[in-house]
């Protein structure tokens, strides 16, 4: 393994230096997936002139101070081509040698196969393609209109993921916010995973489609690095944001792999990359650096986080916890470091709210929920707190996103409002039913959904300082106000709203169903039925402590009620959290069990069994 | 109610006849929403004269036989808009005056605040934005290459849905395809809910985007019946996709809501929707039909299903079950209605054996999952039986066309490979660990899990006659058959692999942890205790009898182990079935519980705690 070690070249690399150290990142690209026995090779080698022009000459970036808010970013959206971006980290000197041959790819290492945050250069997790230009939007409106710093967001993405609608939501958002901050470079490199791509080399139709969309569209040979290094430099100065079009080859500078099928995430048998290593040069030990922030460098102002006073309200007031989201949110923007995003029905979640108070912290994202979530997660590499809010039913439409969101480690928090059957007459499509499952399967993700306006507004405050992905579940109707203003709220708690000594049986309920056991606990006092009821506000994670105590008062009965499919839900947070209590248990599970319709609330409620009747009936049944 | 019935007008109206079809529209809008106080007037009325002039002239539909394979397709994509279509079915004459004025948005009623196939002119559930295109691509695939009838395939877009990236999947491949049987006009009223949309009325843009993407733009104001009628008749002879901009005015027709803000989905008070009819010329009663497609045109040949030999497999041997995906289904690719759709990955899901041996059937969707789930929400419009296939985990970034496919009651079935940290040393932006409380969570699904080839294959079967949304969760490695060719399958079955008097507790398992759980019977038998062993392979519906009677058989000890993270998947699924049982429950849940990164597959398993080796010590553990 002993290798040259030629006089590091920290500061700003000519382009001979540059040339050798593309070279360095192709050798070691296949040195480290050969090592490894797997990863993705040629896709490294097509884009390795391109990074090391941006690594040595553009990228203004201090390594030992990753942390430094002047320093650019730079998002590898293409992340199964993770052997280029660790080789660059080896070169610039943060990764061994060692590190980058031996720990590629295994277990417990941190160079996994695509790269994550749990590498401090890395902003975001990527290997779900068409995320990166996304969250890039997220991190160059932060510069452009929060940090007001001028980094710049370098974006390398691959040209299979073009096809990716994601990236033209991207593209869409990046020209109406003017982000001249954010520079993707898409490699097209021609081959896909499995054959060629849909356009192949069409440069000409990938730069329409992205001058239609607003942004600055720049052809370039992939391979030249002077063309590369002007194209770059132009990219520094431009007044909208830009897309750098590299003409690449797969496998380049190994002509066994150039522009050749069949070579897509495949590392290359040993004696094949000791052909490839010898052919592309040797080994090199480069040491590269490019410019750094200076001391004198813009800097954003810190964030002032004062206390906050949340709107309070009166008890059995009728006030839906759609609104109060909005108004605690609004509470919330006294500190400089929430910001709040919408997907053009801020009128509906109420988010309208913050964005009326605090326009400059509100992005209109309209109607791209992809986008949104992609937004918060880019805003939220900048230390944000952002706040994202659309019909709850319409987050399914950014589940890859919410998913990749936690492998970032990205805090943000989403609230989805108008769930279940009880938003009435607008019919299925806009019911979330199954929103509880997709969030609570959600790695690390907390679950909150709210039954009154205290409630919702405390939760919302709380959501401010959790870590990962949190969600709020708000109603689309006003019903009254539970808890006074002194009342406590925790990830994790629930209130118990009704409890006596001759409990027989427990309901459950949240959000509107709360309200439905709160009736049908009265209908039974008043045949003589002592009822457990308990606020499962905290779906996730949930008080066992508290359904463990229930179930055993009350005979291990209990009536579960919930708006949502039956799947993944409330009532599955419940056993989950007693499937190891031994104890008998009778569960009446009711739950939204076909396709709803359109109708009052009250006839939907009932239609699906989920009233205030249907829960009375069913802890009857378990009593009888 | 009495209104003036002028004479039937069926065949093809004349452009003055058009105009007031369109106003009668508007009327019936008016009419319809505020009978119900609520729904979307103003969003309809801006795209009544197109659709007046499309429904009158151009759209080839027998309304009397909507099942006749000749009709063209109408896609109403902007499906808030749902007055105006309703309104169109009372004219066309098969919904009557009293339906749409008492019927529309109340319980139990068809006419449903966003159109659904209830209807039986309705293709696709439409209310979530950006899907319509995407679903019309999927039927004009059908008529282009499959049923080769030239139907057209109308799309009726909102402008406001042109944000979501899912609108330029569809017209990326809709380009490829070169579907010249598709056209979509897109109602540019400029107003979305909450204020004027990103664009406003800059048609160029628009249009430069359209045009980029491959199809045909054509600009037009929406208002101008003679205008719309000629884009209407270029579009039938067009030789690519045609996008028709109409500029339109929100609420046109009525001076008080004309391009006003504020009136997005709201009805009209009585007194002023008095006033916009009588604006609008009053009630009409016109009857109006177009053009019919007759017995003389091309019609579909019947498809054939001539009995499948499926692919077997030897006892012992070791074939992954995405393999047994690849060759089951090429092998029902025998059936003619049988078509494969995959996202750039058919080497990996082998969806390829299929592509190989029915290139005519298989359809590359390239990196747009959004577009692949929607294509074949599509193809399932016209009788075509898709199988669409992914990783597992990318099926997240299309779970809200997967929802909208539930609503839409369409028949598909999705195949997931790549689940769970299983897949090894890429990491876990390619570990599907929600995908199992994604697919459960969706109204009306089944989900399966084959631990072996055998099973794998003869579900793959199964499936081809089943209804709604399925999912087949395939596995990356190559683990045992376990059943011989003649063991039956069946959604809701389960397979108990071992089981004696003397059993103590209960191993369940799917994929590949039924093996990690016979590996760990073998070892606990060779201490002495009897383990009875399930393979759990239909999450959804779930064998429930089964489950209870070894629950019973084993005291309530039951370790389940899933490659999933702990919520909404196998252990959800037990404990849902167990739930009312008044059994005393003893469960010992291994799931992955924090983020997994790269390894071997072997280590993957074994550090989530979901190897033979932890299900073992958790039944010790559970005798103890």
């Amino acid at each position: 393994m002993a290798t040259p070690v030629s006089e590091s070249a920290v500061g700003t690399a000519d382009l001979e230096t540059v040339r050798e150290f593309a070279q360095q990142l192709r050798v070691d690209s296949v040195r480290s997936s050969t090592s490894a026995g797997s990863g993705h090779p040629t896709s490294s080698m097509s884009a390795a002139d391109v990074l090391a022009a941006l690594v040595a000459r553009h990228l203004r970036y201090d390594w030992d101070n990753p942390e430094d808010p002047a320093n650019d970013h730079l998002i590898f959206s293409k992340g199964h081509a993770s052997p280029l971006i660790y080789s660059i980290f080896k070169a610039v000197g943060v990764v061994s040698d060692a590190e980058l041959i031996n720990g590629y790819r295994r277990f417990g290492e941190r160079l996994q196969g695509h790269p994550t945050p749990i590498l401090p250069w890395v902003d975001v997790a990527t290997g779900s393609l068409g995320q990166g230009l996304p969250d890039g939007v997220g991190v160059a409106l932060a510069g452009k209109y929060l940090d007001k710093v001028p980094y710049r967001v370098w974006v390398i993405c691959g040209d299979s993921e073009m096809a990716e609608g994601s990236v033209w939501e991207a593209l869409d958002k990046a020209s109406y916010y003017n982000l001249s901050n954010l520079i993707a470079i898409v490699d097209v490199n021609r081959l896909g995973q499995r054959g060629p791509t849909e356009l192949g080399w069409d440069l000409d139709t990938y730069a329409k489609r992205v001058e239609s969309f607003g942004a600055r569209a720049v052809v370039v040979d992939g391979h030249d690095i002077a063309a590369i290094d002007e194209a770059l430099a132009g990219a520094e100065d431009a007044t909208r944001p830009t897309v750098i079009l590299a003409r690449t080859h797969k496998g380049a500078g190994f002509s066994e792999t150039a522009d050749k099928e069949g070579w897509h995430g495949k590392p290359f048998p040993p004696d094949m990359a000791e052909r490839a290593i010898a052919e592309l040069g040797g080994e090199r030990n480069l040491r590269i650096r490019g410019p750094v922030p200076g001391p004198d460098f813009p800097r954003p102002e810190p964030f002032s986080r004062p206390a906050i006073t949340l709107p309070s309200y009166e008890l059995g007031a009728k006030v839906a916890t759609r609104r109060a989201y909005g108004q605690a949110l609004a509470a919330l923007g006294a500190r400089t470091d929430v910001v709040a995003l919408d997907a053009e029905v801020s009128n509906s979640t109420y988010s309208e709210d913050f964005g009326k108070a605090y326009p400059d912290r509100f992005f209109e994202i309209f109607i791209a929920e992809q986008q949104l979530v992609a937004a918060a997660v880019g805003l939220s590499v900048r230390g944000y707190v952002p706040f994202a809010s659309t019909f709850a039913a319409f987050f399914s439409r950014a589940y890859d996103f919410i998913r990749m969101a936690a492998i970032s480690q990205a805090d943000i928090r989403l609230s989805g409002s108008h769930a279940g059957v009880e938003i009435g007459a607008d019919g299925p499509s806009q019911m979330a039913l199954e929103d509880l499952a997709m969030m609570r399967a959600v790695g690390g993700s907390t679950v909150l959904y709210p039954s009154d306006a205290t409630s919702a507004a405390k939760l919302v405050e709380i959501m401010a300082d959790l870590s990962g992905v949190s969600y709020l579940r708000t109603t689309r109707g006003a019903y009254p106000a539970l808890y006074g203003p002194d009342e406590p709220f925790a990830p994790g708690g629930s209130k118990v709203l009704r409890r006596s000594d001759g409990d027989t049986v427990t309901l459950i309920g949240a959000g509107v169903t709360l309200h439905q056991a709160l009736a049908a606990a009265d209908t039974l006092a008043a045949e003589g039925v002592a009822a457990r009821v308990i606020d499962l506000y905290s779906v996730k994670p949930v008080d066992a402590a508290t359904l463990l105590d229930a179930a055993r008062a009350t005979g291990g009965r209990i009536v579960v009620a919930e708006d949502h499919y039956p799947e993944g839900g409330l009532a599955s947070a419940v056993l989950g959290a007693l499937d190891d209590s031994g104890l008998p248990l009778s569960v009446r599970h009711l739950a939204v069990r076909s396709l709803p319709g359109s109708g009052t609330p009250e006839e939907l409620l009932d239609a699906a069994g989920i009233s205030a009747k249907h829960i009375v009936e069913a802890a009857r049944d378990l009593l009888r």
